[in-house]
């Protein structure tokens, strides 16, 4: 959806003291009472959008539509606890829609039972429409343990979980969301901000420079490459570098660190988890440095001045 | 969906202790820590299948949307307090997408102020495919003070808290949630259970029955008939009292109410919200009392021996 509109709708919703965090972040944070607070994210993949259910098998569908809420609540620190499945199933399919839902289930079941979280409700309609799915997903953390975008600083270092690009061949359906890392840094002083990389490295980073009120500067060649990336350069006709800004779905975690943790943090995640591959700057924008020089970055994920 | 898929998710899906309530009732009850437990319920909404939006306003359709999962919080003696608003919005749709999921959202926002509730995330996709809402929303409750669907007992009366049937004329986008019920009979002993009429008052006692491990015995001449349903008749060919059990959205409360708590709690909510219309009997199964004979009840509303 267009930016203009999330941020109209971050201005009119109504909102109540006890929700610390509310639209604009990976998930929600709300007060409930006890000594941890409530962490709830949603999304929702719809068929021809986010699958084709013809070309996947329908249990890997369910599996990532778990993941990627998932995923968002380790964006936090926060530890996930259940989630809430909303299904619209065609009647129209051949395969019989309670086969589908059976399917579609089992997947979302499978990661439950992995991450050890609950499935605690939902909702099943059957419909003469595509295949839509829903899934909410709670988790809790420890009030000062919590990240947020926003919290980068100018020269924190920006770095990435693991290697970027080229998910669409198959990260995209059988990532695990990184709650090792979450687990090993929560409560870390030296971690200022956090996100998964959904949308991309340059389109997330931009939004954590965006609700950090600072700029970023990558260094190209520390990007780390997948080799799903590196393999798709043969027919993408793009550099890999390229997929590794532009490629969405890696839902590795973007974190800006504070320069004298880095090696701390390197030492905890190890050198493949813990990967700076530049630095947040006072300067707003995204840019890129190469030997001496400092270009603008679109976000396409195209390079200027290449 | 079929009851079966519903009771093979319920078997199937992954469970944790501090989930106390999980699939089956009208929203999930969570222990988070804090004094009071968290009550989560998620609904859907489809283009065909729950409105047509070239016949309702948007806003209405937003509003509905919120009022329906509120009425579920309430109908668990819940307060409520955020939601998480996914929208799927048509861009085949001659109207502006940015301008049909503003619509949405002013009027979930609308009802949210009504009842000081928090819009506190959500995620909004444009797709080829019909208008698909889907929200979920979150309240609070004391452990002591929740109603369940299960706790209805033999000789308890079947009280229901206004007139039914009939509410495709407009009730069914216009009710408000049965909050004042809630807030007036919270912590109140004679109440055994409760939940919230939306599939029709035959269908839903007969899930409460089952909930229960019991029957219900209707006096068809004390259920209230909405005028609502009563204008209908002329049209429809059907008997008011058949509108009464069979129309779904309602949302009114149905409750299971100990016999010698009646007269305070009409007392209480005053008499057009606290109506007898027969008693829970430990014979399995739905019944109806006419003079001195019992018959058996279908689920269509229709009724045997008339």
């Amino acid at each position: 959806m267009e930016q203009s509109f999330v941020a109209w709708a971050k201005m009119r919703a109504h909102r109540l003291p006890q929700v610390k965090l509310g639209i604009g972040d990976d998930a929600a944070l709300m007060d409930v009472g006890g000594t941890q607070d409530l962490v709830v994210t949603t999304d929702t993949m719809m068929e021809g959008t986010h699958f084709r259910s013809a070309e996947v098998e329908l249990r890997r569908i369910g599996r990532k539509l778990v993941r990627v809420n998932l995923s968002d609540l380790a964006a936090m620190a926060a530890e996930p606890e259940a989630v809430f499945l909303s299904m619209c199933v065609p009647t129209s399919d051949k395969r019989a829609a309670d086969w589908i839902a059976s399917e579609i289930y089992e997947g979302v079941c499978e990661v439950c039972e992995q991450h050890e979280v609950a499935l605690a409700g939902g909702d099943t309609n059957c419909w003469d429409g595509p295949l839509v799915l829903s899934l909410t997903a709670t988790g809790r953390v420890f009030d000062g343990q919590v990240w947020r975008r926003g919290g980068a600083q100018a020269e924190d270092l920006i770095v990435v979980t693991g290697p970027l690009g080229g998910s669409i061949t198959g990260k995209q359906f059988d990532f695990t969301p990184r709650f090792d890392v979450a687990e090993q840094l929560r409560g870390h002083v030296g971690v200022h901000a956090a996100m998964d990389i959904s949308d991309g490295l340059s389109v997330d980073l931009l939004r954590m420079c965006d609700a950090s009120s600072c700029g970023g500067i990558l260094e190209l060649d520390k990007i780390p490459i997948s080799d799903a990336a590196k393999d798709l350069v043969e027919t993408s006709g793009k550099q890999p570098v390229e997929h590794a800004l532009g490629d969405g779905e890696d839902f590795e975690l973007l974190l800006a660190i504070a320069p004298d943790s880095f090696a701390e943090v390197q030492e905890i995640l190890g050198a493949e988890s813990a990967i700076a591959v530049g630095e947040f700057t006072s300067r707003t924008g995204l840019w890129m440095r190469e030997g001496s020089r400092i270009y603008q970055l679109t976000l396409s994920g195209y390079v200027h001045g290449r």
